[in-house]
């Protein structure tokens, strides 16, 4: 199963870093994850979050050609966890477009994006970081996996 | 502002302890945080999951005599940030019951517990592991800390 999961730059918590790592090298033993942390936007003035939602959804967008993209947003919609591992095993069992996951910037994502998505998923109504919303979501496909295979994991 | 946080054992995980630790120090700086990690059920077969919630609950119970008691639960009520801040300052104001966070073990918490809680809180529709939990809930609290205070915290 190929998993791909998109973000606009290099996650500088160390310590989310090292519980993102953590998730990747599990996720890795049960499937093909490719994350791709594309170009993100620096030395803008915050004063132009359009400019910087621009800048870095160039860079996500060369990765959206012909794949089912799901974006990231507080505003999406909700799944449990069982249903998050429906929708992961029914994309991989679609031969035509892998799944690809987007996590906005510290500004977010810019609408073209978002409009264009497949699937606009919420991990919770609450707001979570843009770097922590990355340990979250790798949490919930390391679990969809273990479901999909019918393992155990923890509550 | 006084926070009280319980859970069984201590954090196993060192990633996520190090996540843990990270915004355990940053609530510091706007509130007094108190994390209380009761007594663990250990060396109890699996087969039994009631002995073991209700060994864990003996330690919990010792925290929440006179407290506004928030216990966490996939299936209990979701909050968005600002909410989740609103609840925080209301219990705050309230020189009542302090309120008390409490997480459950690997195999959740006792239905006694769940029962007589004052408010039971999801996180999100998805289920976190037991240690997940505690990051997301501590992320959260730092956020809403940052609400409270007027200040920007990172989206």
């Amino acid at each position: 199963m190929r998993l791909k999961v998109l973000w606009p730059g290099k996650t500088k918590s160390p310590e989310i870093r090292g519980l993102q790592d953590f998730y990747a090298s599990r996720i890795a033993t049960l499937a093909d994850l490719e994350i791709v942390e594309t170009r993100e936007a620096r030395g803008i003035d915050e004063k132009y979050p359009e400019k910087i939602k621009e800048l870095e959804a160039r860079g996500l967008e060369k990765h959206l050609e012909g794949v089912y993209s799901i974006c990231l947003l507080d505003r999406g919609r909700e799944l449990t966890s069982d249903e998050f591992a429906k929708l992961i095993r029914g994309r991989a069992e679609n031969t035509g477009r892998p799944p690809v996951f987007v996590i906005g910037g510290f500004l977010g994502l810019a609408d073209r994006i978002v409009e264009k998505a497949d699937m606009r998923l919420a991990l919770s109504r609450m707001t979570f970081s843009h770097e922590f919303c990355r340990i979250v979501l790798l949490e919930q496909v390391y679990r969809a996996l273990n479901i999909i295979r019918g393992r155990h994991y923890a509550k």
